[in-house]
C-alpha cells in the first residue's frame, strides 16, 4: 500500500492550528501511511505565485495515479460517501496524492489540468485551517471504513 | 444593533481548538458583538439527551427574531453569499442566534421546529470544531462586507 501524500503550500502560520493539525495527523497515523510535502510559496503577483506553486505542485502529484486537488467548486462528499470513495482507492492499490492549495488558491491552469477534486465546503476557509480539516476527514474515514465507534 | 448569539452544547475539550475558537472570536469582536451560551450536554441515552438539550436550546433561541442551526443538511452558501445574508439582517436589526449541537447534532423535533439553518459543509466535522469554523466565517463575513484583504 502506498502512502497517501498530502502536498501542501508553504507553512502553517496559526500556532493553535498546527496543533491541531499535529493531532489529527498523530491520529491518521495510527491507520494510513501519511506523507506531507510542504512546497514554497510562489513570490511576487498573484499569477506569477500561482504559476510558480503550480509547477511545484504539478511535480509532486506526478506519478501518483490518483492526483486530486482540493478546491471549494469540487466534487462534494459526505462523510460517508467521502470514506467509500477513499477505500475504494485503497483497495485497488492506486497511489493517491492531494494538493491544497495557498491562500490564493491554485492556478486556473493547475485545476483545468487535474480532474479529480474534492470540497470540503462551498466556504472558503483558511488554507491551512483546510489541512487540518481533510486530515480530520481522513481519520474519520478510517473509522467509518473500520467500523469504529469516532463518527455518529 | 443586538449582539449575535451563539449557543453551544458542552465544553471544547480539545485544547487546540479552544486556543483556535478563542483566536477567531477576537477577530470577529473587533466587528460585532457576539456573545456566546454554553449549555449543558443532556445525559442517559441519545434519545434523552437530545431532548433535554433541545429544551435547552430552545430556550436559549426564543425571544430571537432569527434562529439558525448549524446542520450538515441546511442552507448551504459560500462565503460571500454568507456574508450578504448576514448583512442584511444585521441591517434589519432583528436579533440573531445561531445553535450548534452537541456530538449527536440536534433532536429531530428541534429541527423540524427552527426553520433556519446554515450548513458549513456536507461533511460531518467535531462539533466544537465546528464552532471555531463558524467564528471563523463570521470573522470573513464581517471582512467582506467592510471590504477588508482577509478574504481572496
Amino acid at each position: 500500500m502506498y502512502p497517501i501524500n498530502l502536498i501542501v503550500v508553504g507553512k502553517t502560520k496559526q500556532k493553535s492550528i498546527i496543533t491541531l493539525e499535529n493531532h489529527y495527523k498523530q491520529l491518521v497515523k495510527a491507520y494510513i501511511r501519511l506523507e506531507i510535502f510542504e512546497i514554497q510559496e510562489g513570490r511576487g503577483q498573484t499569477e506569477r505565485r500561482l504559476l510558480d506553486e503550480a509547477a511545484y505542485i504539478r511535480a509532486a502529484l506526478s506519478g501518483h495515479k490518483r492526483q486530486v486537488i482540493l478546491d471549494r467548486g469540487g466534487t462534494q462528499r459526505g462523510s460517508e460517501e467521502f470514506a467509500t470513495w477513499l477505500g475504494k482507492i485503497m483497495d485497488s492499490g492506486e497511489s493517491l496524492a492531494f494538493a491544497i492549495g495557498s491562500s490564493h488558491g491554485f492556478h486556473p491552469s493547475l485545476k483545468a489540468e487535474i480532474k479529480e477534486s474534492v470540497s470540503l465546503s462551498q466556504m472558503t476557509f483558511p488554507h491551512d485551517l483546510c489541512r487540518a480539516m481533510l486530515l480530520e476527514q481522513l481519520f474519520r474515514a478510517c473509522c467509518i471504513l473500520r467500523g469504529k465507534p469516532y463518527h455518529k
